[in-house]
């Protein structure tokens, strides 16, 4: 079977893997497209020690052609964290492309069946893509009160600070996206204020809630320039670096911080569907798989929009 | 007037301080009694920068012989912050014996006439230094949901530890002090359980909720270390070192990490009144004020019980 492969050398393309094999409760799908994210990215680099086939961005099909995407967290359903409602936390998961499961850059790709949702026709599979960063995007508002009298800023240009801006504006939150880059701050779009970093400092620390999508250390430092006392700081950023932060901040105006992950497929599903969030503007340039070190680089890029790789049925 | 003065040299008695006047909605207390608490130990070492009269738990009396204990944040009372109800986070606001206002390790000194509460005669003054640091050990129950289903645990077997635990128990929390030192574990009584960080940590992350009161930058990782997935931890250290630490478990396990300083003083002062806290094991020894340096060094000792400084009336 063809895929991308990463390991501590590295990624490459290799058409030598083994098929995926289903363990029980589990189905093999082919892969139709599936999306290049920053937390390849740091995969690629070394974060989570991780070994396998990457990708965890993607639709795609059963035998009998049901176009489907899958939840990424593989939990056991046994444990106390599964039994209390939270699987996605399963300290016995498995995560696809990421923890100790093969992922979807390749032309087949194993999951748990509890994972699968359908995906309408109204969403292409380019769009597809997109709904698990948005289902990520999305859980920022059901970890945290948004609404009309919210002031919201997110720290990050990059497409999950833009989906993040979607998502939170659909709440009537006042929503400002924080950024370097004038041409990815022009995507964010009618209804949400842009500044730079260094005139949204100037503004003071104003806002009630700051999520950190920077993917870089010094977003917490911003988030904890922009927000208010007593306010919050939603946590985007997963990166393998240690942080280095004075945190008597925290504690003397008593912000909250509260980390982000994954959320729930439906509302996303939803949104694309209706056309509530049109993620087209963020489709960047398609690749195959075995252009994989290109399309690497192609999402490595700066200011680059999602790359996404097709896979052709073999 | 004689008082404890703090400055970049450290601290020293002084017998030649101006007496304070009292400003707009002000007041000159006479001083009865001072605690020494870690916060004025990083003062003296440099931490906010401090110069001034050290002391912010304190028992008082006005000239017409009431006995009084008085909020430290002395707030505007006109910002948007204070018009919003949260005057302990006043922008523009002084703190008694920490931030830019002269503390209570004097004779006499100011405060915000707002901030007086009345001090029962139940309360001894040896038990009314502990009006502030049990307020700000209660305050943990009004920034988190605690109560009989919630696994507790408090990393720092110091004063503040102790205080915390003892004010969680009474929601019924299962409430585990979690420390070094045998001696001070012992002091937490019956219904809570103690462990050593290492026995806590061997138990796994199975805590709803940690508050973390070292004072130290290992305390956040130990912390870590005991919460559960989506669970939630309270930041008391305020040290004047950075942390170097690694947040990605934070967002991967989406923990709450809430920082934590001042509470109200009433529901404190009712505690001590009715005894349904009782403090006195945990009264250490008495200095007068010109015995300033012994008490700091009796108060930096490891394992010291609250070091209480007696004013004489002049």
């Amino acid at each position: 079977m063809q895929g991308v492969y990463c390991d501590d050398q590295g990624l490459r393309f290799r058409d030598d893997l083994p098929e995926p094999e289903a363990g029980p409760d589990e189905i093999v799908l082919r892969v139709r497209a599936v999306g290049i994210c920053d937390t390849d990215l740091q995969l690629v680099r070394g974060y989570m020690g991780f070994r396998g086939v990457l990708g965890h961005e993607f639709v795609a099909e059963t035998v009998d052609g049901r176009r489907v995407a899958a939840e990424i967290n593989a939990a056991c359903h046994r444990c106390p964290t599964c039994r209390a409602g939270q699987p996605r936390h399963c300290p016995n998961r498995t995560v696809v492309g990421i923890l100790r499961h093969d992922g979807a850059m390749a032309q087949r790709v194993r999951v748990p069946i509890a994972n699968l949702h359908d995906v309408p026709p109204a969403i292409s599979d380019r769009e597809a893509v997109f709904i698990e960063p948005l289902a990520a995007a999305l859980h920022i508002a059901e970890q945290v009160a948004l609404g009309p009298e919210v002031r919201l800023a997110i720290v990050g240009d990059g497409k999950l600070g833009i989906l993040c801006a979607w998502g939170a504006r659909r709440t009537g939150a006042a929503v400002t996206l924080v950024g370097k880059h004038p041409d990815k701050l022009a995507l964010a779009g009618p209804g949400i204020a842009t500044a730079t970093v260094e005139a949204a400092l100037n503004l003071g620390r104003t806002f009630d809630v700051v999520a950190d999508c920077t993917g870089s250390s010094s977003g917490l430092t911003t988030a904890l320039g922009l927000v208010r006392p007593c306010g919050t700081i939603v946590l985007k950023t997963t990166i393998r670096a240690d942080y280095t932060i004075n945190l008597a901040p925290i504690v003397i105006d008593e912000i909250k911080l509260i980390g982000s992950r994954c959320g729930p497929f439906r509302p996303a599903i939803d949104a694309l569907s209706s056309r509530a969030i049109d993620v087209r503007p963020l489709i960047g340039a398609e690749f195959a798989l075995r252009e994989a070190e290109t399309a690497f680089q192609a999402a490595a890029t700066p200011g680059s929009r999602k790359i996404v790789m097709l896979v052709e049925p073999s």
